[in-house]
């Protein structure tokens, strides 16, 4: 195994035919790529056939301090050898969750794209900084072809975006933009002497809106929180009524955060009357579609996002039900005034000098708040490439199946009970054990039932071969969140998932 | 070459025996760890081996509409075969920029480390979301040793810190907590009724200060830009007499955000008497040292930061000098009473459950303005172990030996004239063709001087051989800016380096 790489490796570091002393550059890239091909090796075996088999665990779960004395974490003055660092490759991979693994419930997130990856891998290896046409030609080609046509999913046929480092940080600058577009004077003098701003989204939208309250000097008390019905959507009605009494109030309502696709419950806000509105209210309408915004591309199930064109701002996350992998997270505009670089330009002259050779239009990075900024676009475009928008939409489509089939199948169980019918892919329910049935009148049984999900979730971490996430919700006690997501989920998995929660929480 | 590879990946897909049927996945893992291990090849052969070579270019310079055109950019319903995908990973090698390529001096990153890229390509194929102990058990144990090992360099025992995706939100995260830190009611209430809020910085500091003050809600104006002397290092006299005059004005300066290494002239603020003012003032020190910091590690220059330990709170990118890649971008704190955490949380309970049968202290996502946050600590830890402290002391030695000798040089030949005497590894000098020389009394000189660099530029990129970045500064015409931190770099660069801008200018 050592041989054959070695001599591929050599191979490749005769054509390089660097006249360079490996010795004086303190790094030696024929040994660099051996390394490399063996960790490679490493990760596809570890990672990407173990890390998805079902006849493997998908957490090894150790206690902290276990870990830390089997990780040897600490950094000293001298270096390691090679096959030292190759065994560090293979415990960080072994003891690391596996994401990948057909039973990884546990976030919004599960699955893995090849072509994503070699995008990723390709990514890595370029380690372009993506802000002018002069350092990333080819990304800044693909980032506009790429938001381009997540926009044109969206509905629109112009408009400007991003990527960002995520889904609150999408969310945080269609904030700043609504707040701009309306007072411009704030990027230069602040909030001091503004009139109190205020932020309306439902009780159930993403953390991420109180963070970017905090964070933009806008305050998390003033956030709004617009009512839902039992399903987790907001109430047009009470935001209508809200914005009214900020407005009596003399505060101004500036921007309205709705959600497609929770992250609980999976609700979807109902953008066309929201939409009614904003417009009527002349306020900036964003949708966090971080979750729900894949749904985009299967004709089936996109009316859940029925007027999310007339927004001005929306954040989708491809990492999340596309599978493109983290981070992936769109912000898209509808706005066509450039907008989004006035308001978050810089002008520094050292990047975006303004007598280039080329047209600096083409200097995407004076757009975003980031200096140096990843490049999220590669993996997004080839996995797009490889399978099409038909092969995402399949994809979003199996997902829909996966989880109308386990919802039909544990309504068939005793023992298991429904939080609201889903419209989306998180299953919220409660397992109640044997004990617990018919006990719903007791004045303890919501005590009791609360502590069931940790303790079954604790059950199946120490055991390792599934992971499900649970939470409160308002005064609804702990009860699990089912997220299927990946096109590798088959019904086996979803039988496999009740079956495991019966058998951890049958004796409790 | 196809038929070792398929060999390997058909072993490794034999491994996993996953009973779900690839059909029905819509992912064929044998298949897609197949195209996986053809992209490596090609990673290896076009980015690693041809891409760090001198035998071929830094870039492959091609007009935006040729471009586009060239990589048939657009994305369609239908999918495309597996050797169309790869052409595709080779065409995005090719006409990228190369920024391993020993001749590329355009940014404040270049270089490969290879253990590094090993640990980049663990966390892409893992895909872990670093916020729970849950998630990402590995993860949470490396980053807090990482950024431990990090304060240690500063001289910090304990405190905090976070990995922040780039070296900008480490600063804004600096500036939102010197805020809380003053007003902790700004989290909840905003900047409404609080007193004018000043920020003050020397006048070459990085841009992010300027989008931090906009996206933070303090205003840009409300930045106060610090005197610096010829070599760019802040005057702290300047800075004492700037803070009374803003506090005489009823102004609340609550920061003083410091730059170790300054992005054009490569400057450290004098820290020493920086922080003996900020100490009687009683003002939110903070260091950007996301360029200078790595300095640290080597006894030989660190002197350059002396007084570093006396900051409340320091931004370090390894991803520049050390080559860790991008982004690896470290923000530090002395502080142990958990501002970062209260500052910056939500207590979101669908992911921070308290009711975990693990410590919950474990769970760091909240200290983060993200949710999604990427694994940006492998990378470092894995190079780290490689090549130990001293390793990394060697890098940033040669680094120093490879300017001064570029600087010798330079200034034995005619036609280089240098800004300053540098203290760091921006070299900024003026290249005056023979037609300039001694005409620098001339009425026009200035504006003849200021087109000479982009014209050169210019021929540079379309040769495609070297790169390296040009900017003004305040009454200062275009002039280079030499950055050398890879290792991989030699005399020979060096000396080509020159060589080539008086092939490229000599005619102007």
């Amino acid at each position: 195994m050592f041989q054959s790489v070695s001599s591929t490796a050599n191979g490749l570091s005769r054509e390089s035919s660097s006249p360079h002393n490996p010795k004086d550059s303190l790094i030696d890239h024929s040994e660099g790529q051996l390394f490399l091909s063996e960790a490679f090796k490493i990760i596809l075996d570890e990672v990407l056939s173990k890390g998805t088999s079902i006849q493997q665990k998908v957490c090894e779960w150790k206690e902290p301090e276990e870990l830390a004395e089997l990780l040897d974490l600490e950094l000293r003055a001298a270096g390691e050898p090679h096959h030292r660092l190759l065994e560090r490759v293979r415990d960080v991979a072994k003891y690391s969750i596996k994401t990948s693994h057909p039973r990884f419930f546990n976030q919004q997130f599960a699955g893995v794209d090849y072509h994503s990856l070699a995008g990723r891998f390709l990514s890595e290896a370029l380690n372009t900084n993506l802000y002018t046409y002069e350092a990333a030609p080819v990304f800044v080609l693909m980032e506009n072809e790429v938001l381009k046509s997540l926009r044109e999913q969206i509905g629109w046929t112009e408009g400007d975006g991003i990527f960002c480092p995520g889904g609150s940080t999408s969310n945080m600058y269609a904030m700043n933009l609504a707040r701009f577009q309306l007072f411009p004077e704030v990027k230069s003098q602040g909030l001091c002497g503004l009139p109190r701003l205020a932020i309306l989204t439902s009780s159930q939208s993403h953390y991420s809106v109180k963070k970017g309250a905090g964070f933009l000097g806008i305050g998390t008390d003033n956030i709004i929180a617009v009512n839902v019905n039992d399903g987790g959507c907001m109430i047009p009605e009470d935001l209508d009524e809200k914005i009214k009494l900020l407005k009596s109030q003399g505060a101004v309502p500036f921007v309205v955060s709705c959600t497609a696709g929770t992250t609980v419950q999976g609700a979807f806000d109902p953008l066309e009357p929201i939409a009614d509105i904003c417009e009527k209210h002349k306020i900036w309408m964003h949708v966090d579609a971080a979750w729900g915004g894949s749904v985009l591309f299967s004709k089936k199930h996109r009316h859940l996002l029925k007027g999310i064109e007339r927004a001005n701002s929306v954040a989708w996350n491809p990492h999340k039900l596309l599978l493109a992998g983290l981070q992936c997270s769109a912000l898209l505009l509808q706005d066509t005034t450039g907008l989004l670089k006035r308001c978050h330009s810089a002008n520094a002259t050292y990047l975006f000098q303004q007598d280039k050779f080329y047209d600096v239009d083409l200097d995407i990075g004076d757009k975003s708040l980031q200096c140096s900024r990843k490049v999220d676009c590669l993996k997004l475009w080839l996995m797009w490439k490889a399978v099409g928008s038909s092969g995402l939409e399949e994809r979003v489509n199996k997902a829909f199946v996966n989880a109308k089939y386990f919802l039909e199948e544990m309504k068939k169980r005793k023992g298991f009970h429904l939080l609201h019918e889903p419209e989306f892919l998180n299953i919220c329910f409660w397992f109640k054990p044997p004990s617990l049935r018919g006990k719903e009148g007791n004045p303890d049984y919501q005590e009791k039932l609360a502590k069931v999900a940790p303790v079954i979730k604790e059950r199946m971490v120490k055991k390792g071969n599934m992971m499900i996430g649970y939470q409160p919700l308002k005064n609804k006690v702990n009860f699990f969140r089912l997220v299927v997501l990946s096109p590798q989920v088959c019904q086996k998995d979803m039988d496999f998932c009740l079956d495991e929660i019966e058998r951890l929480g049958n004796d409790l």
